[in-house]
């Protein structure tokens, strides 16, 4: 039920923090596709803990083995699984957690839930799982290239300090820099903020925008199943978002209809808006113009300070920070953001193939 | 596929604008609940147009029709059917945006998907979609009221106008004034500032605030059908919807962890939280706490102005606006979002049967 | 969950056999077919109650009415909910079966599941669902009328009776006789079988045989989703079927491989087999040739005569034959197998649209 | 899609027949259910190529590795991987297949479909997929011991060489000869014909039956996911597999109604049926008696003679059988039954929990 995700290109991860391994199975994906290996580590490359001195200090090279579904280098319809190992665990970190509530971890609820839960590093609900959704949407990604979708996603905002809008930036840029904001000014002060955080051994919060190119028009299911609903279902399903809004979002409701309209003219053949506060999606289907949207991440919930909380028992306890955490989550989480980006588009890209006679 | 929502509690809607009829035929509905057709009367009565002077002018009673599912009194677990007729459709209202494309509406990407539409109305994409949506929704009340969960929507923001967080409000005098918003200072400016916008021939944005009460522990599943990103998805695909966000939300982002995280304490045999930023859901599980979101909703994109676009074949047109249309929307999306709130909450109570050997 | 049916092309039924209404709603339907209203009365008369002496002789003439999802004559890709009231439903006939379990009936598994059941004719678990069916099956035929794929279905078997293979018949005789056996000498022995079971106010099984013709080739998803096992779930969930086969069937395990294989060979460009045991499905995926299978009915259950049973409360009573029954089900089953093949073939052509890069 | 089976505790298989690994995850299974791996790997070796003279030579050990899901010993309610390595795998053997298509596999139809296909030992369509069922249906067998039910399937016909109705056998002797009929004497006579038919470098068909004992009442969804539509669809995607037929089945179409009713009496507490005809399911919902049904399975399509074929470019080619095969697959599906059964009641088992208030 809940480990999967998508309706034709469908994934199921699977894999605890501390486990064996994580990975994913891609049922759906169409036959043909070259799967190019080098890209797919690429991606995994920017989820990757260890990467940066603001990144958690965990050493996983996150190196994944295909173990189906690919057959002399492409996709053969079957489907595919993706493993990646868990190599720099370290379990007995965690052993004085095993009892203990963590505050605004899962580690309450899932014991709720479960009855049972495996304490090791979060378990199942460390964000560790993500390399999954990373590795599947990299797939994904190379599906769309034939049909020239591209998705760009970075650092909009850590704590208060917030980058210019998406239209004014050159977003190729956003590899430059570890915070991976594209604006190189803000970008530093974010790396300020970030350094100054994790000195105080705590952590901040920040946003991910994605941004969508070259959208085909008609992408997008009536009423329950609108493109924004599953993108943003798909996004709040990412470990520690808080929110998502797309085009005008949250601003757009201060706005009157007259100024928030996006009026239709002719460019060319192409039918264009003058303005996007739609975000690219109209009555909840792509209508060409790029699809823009914010996600965002609460400040991390480990932190190297003490608090108070329960354990199993009942009883008031203090629990004290360990383990190795980001002090801010959205550098590594552009990566997956875009990888949800581009499951949905696949999906929705295929589901669009039969809306009408051919 | 686009049509229907929920996993084990299930719905499917149907209907145009201005069709014979609009309604949803529910799977799952647990057997033995008591249908209260009055309750169900009064929810769509909530939603119903016409029923103030900042709504809009189209009359249609909704009386609804339950055709099957319901014996002596009880739903009998098989699928209940509910019908409402449309009786107010001024559809010749309509004859003149057949060819044309309305700025910020569905016209144009339904065409371009379809390949034809009923545009009388808007068709499909019209918000006359949600009465079954609220129907349903009634339904679910009615399961979840033996559990005590409850559901409060309000108005907590028109335009720039906001109202004071929730906790601080009495959610009970929601339904005191037409713009159903309980804090009546706020409500007065609000309706003055719909009624100015209306004045103008213009519309505006808003945003709605759900809260759930009494929540269970545990539901929620983890990964991609956790608890917020199920109500998030259900939450966008609302019309009209730009964003959604719960607990700390996107002022969130700013915090540090150490002033984020929700300590747990011990209330008798309660485990309870200090705060609640997580906004009663954590690691996608509810804690027990209450849950609280905002759904944003941008201006209505009827307006009674002319704007230029273009029209089928490609024609550069003025289209002037017609109709009876809302200035503004969230009065009435009030209803619809405890709608939604709560047929997600049943179908993760069902789901949660089965989480553990019990 | 139960009361839906298909992955794209899908549906959901609803109504009880004495409720208001009973009928079906088709999401996923493509845009543009012409929904040729005279053609689905035409399969509903086909399966209708009372049309010969050896049906059941109550009295429906099952005039349907669609509410949405058609525009002008066309689908539009919005759900089409199509719905057929009841008539001369004697639910006083019923009024003494309130507390009793019917033999071979749904009455006590219906009671023990839910706790609650309609039992005025069967409520739900009457056949008359699968008028819906048919009236759904109707519009997968239109849609699939341009593909050319033809469907044919005919009894095969009542009682011992058996007609011979179907490669030897004029399918185009079916609906020739009240029996619907393409084969004329063995129609009249069937009927004759079927006048005297009823004298005897009793039942008689019997099979019934499909047959697709001019198939796509690639049909069917493998492992769990092969064509046949979704063709034989389909034909299973109609009522009364106790068995489904396909290509060689039971007949076939008889067989050494040597003999079962079919081997290829070339016509002009296209490869066919010079036998078809495989009843066109090859690793679960249609091969081109005609897909064949049988169904199994068992004899109706409720007879004219006196049986032993028990009631709610567990006493032994005596349950008396009443109401209007079928003597034989499976003349009037023809369409409903021809109706679930059609969704099925529709739904499979759909998923189909991407196997593979195109 | 076709890689997914069920609802609630719900599988998606992966890996080809000479791939690196095949295997399992399962999503949905409950939590604190005691892992017995040992069981697992027994289950394994009964499903085990190389077990006996009378089936294939390939030798796989079948050792399984649980990735997920399992914490000190017992299920956490995240999804379980398992893993099984492909080991003898002679992809040699197959080179000479890549271009052909053999008579009555799946090698046209996967080539047709996806423009491309992993030829090495049948791919995805080998039943060595079915490993990966099995491991999966121990689990669900160990979640479902608590319930008391259990599994009994075994071989009840070889070609033509049939076992007596199940009620005259005891089940318990089914695993003590190589062919799994728990009848000495038929048991001897079958694997006679197997080893003739072997000799003769040719194939048999055979029927496995299926039996569930101890079943609660109420497992089933009305209409389309009737409890026997929902096994008969699970048999039906075994590979091989032409037929499924349950209670009376094909023979009962020749019975009268009242012959063919099972009549209710009261046994202590207890609602009971004098015969069962109806093969403990009622309108598609058990009943509390036995279930039992009959899956037909086809000669292995590959033989160790000529055969006459074509070639991907459409050239006659002659077809030698080589590799590693089952002369008579059902000794080695009777595993495979009893874990599509187990897979179907412990979803039903949980799709029960929400039928009505409790």
């Amino acid at each position: 039920m809940g480990n999967s995700f998508g309706h034709l290109f469908s994934i199921t991860t699977f894999g605890e923090s501390h486990g064996k391994a994580i990975g994913v199975v891609i049922d759906g994906c169409p036959a043909g596709i070259e799967i190019d290996e080098a890209f797919i580590q690429q991606e995994l490359n920017r989820r990757r803990p260890g990467q940066s001195r603001i990144t958690t200090q965990r050493q996983e090279d996150d190196v994944f083995e295909i173990l189906s579904g690919v057959f002399e280098g492409k996709s053969t319809g079957m489907p595919i699984i993706i493993t990646i190992a868990n190599k720099d665990a370290r379990s007995k970190d965690y052993s004085h957690i095993a009892d203990q509530f963590r505050p605004s971890h899962a580690d309450y609820t899932y014991q709720a839930k479960y009855g049972i839960r495996d304490y090791r590093g979060g378990g199942r609900s460390s964000a560790r799982e993500t390399a999954a959704r990373v590795a599947a949407g990299a797939v994904a990604k190379l599906y769309l290239k034939r049909f020239k979708i591209e998705f760009f996603a970075f650092v909009s905002q850590v704590g208060p300090i917030k980058a210019p809008h998406y239209t004014t930036l050159d977003l190729s840029l956003t590899e430059d820099n570890m915070v991976r904001c594209p604006d190189p000014d803000t970008a530093k002060k974010m790396i300020q903020l970030i350094d100054h955080t994790r000195k105080n051994r705590d952590t901040i919060g920040g946003v991910v925008t994605g941004v969508i190119k070259n959208m085909p028009v008609g992408l997008g299911e009536p009423v329950f199943d609108k493109l924004h609903a599953a993108l943003g279902g798909a996004m709040l399903g990412i470990n520690a978002v808080k929110g998502f809004e797309y085009g005008s979002g949250f601003e757009g409701v201060k706005m009157n209809g007259s100024e928030h309209n996006d009026e239709f003219y002719k460019e060319g053949d192409k039918i264009k808006t003058k303005t996007n506060y739609s975000g690219g999606i109209q009555g909840g289907i792509s209508n060409g113009e790029d699809i823009y949207f914010n996600v965002a991440f609460k400040p991390v919930a480990t932190i190297m300070q003490d608090q108070s909380s329960i354990n199993k028992t009942g009883d008031e306890i203090t629990v004290s920070g360990r383990g190795r955490h980001d002090p801010c989550v959205v550098p590594r989480a552009v990566p997956i953001v875009e990888a949800m980006s581009a499951l949905v588009i696949a999906d929705f890209l295929m589901l669009n193939q039969t809306s009408k006679l051919r």
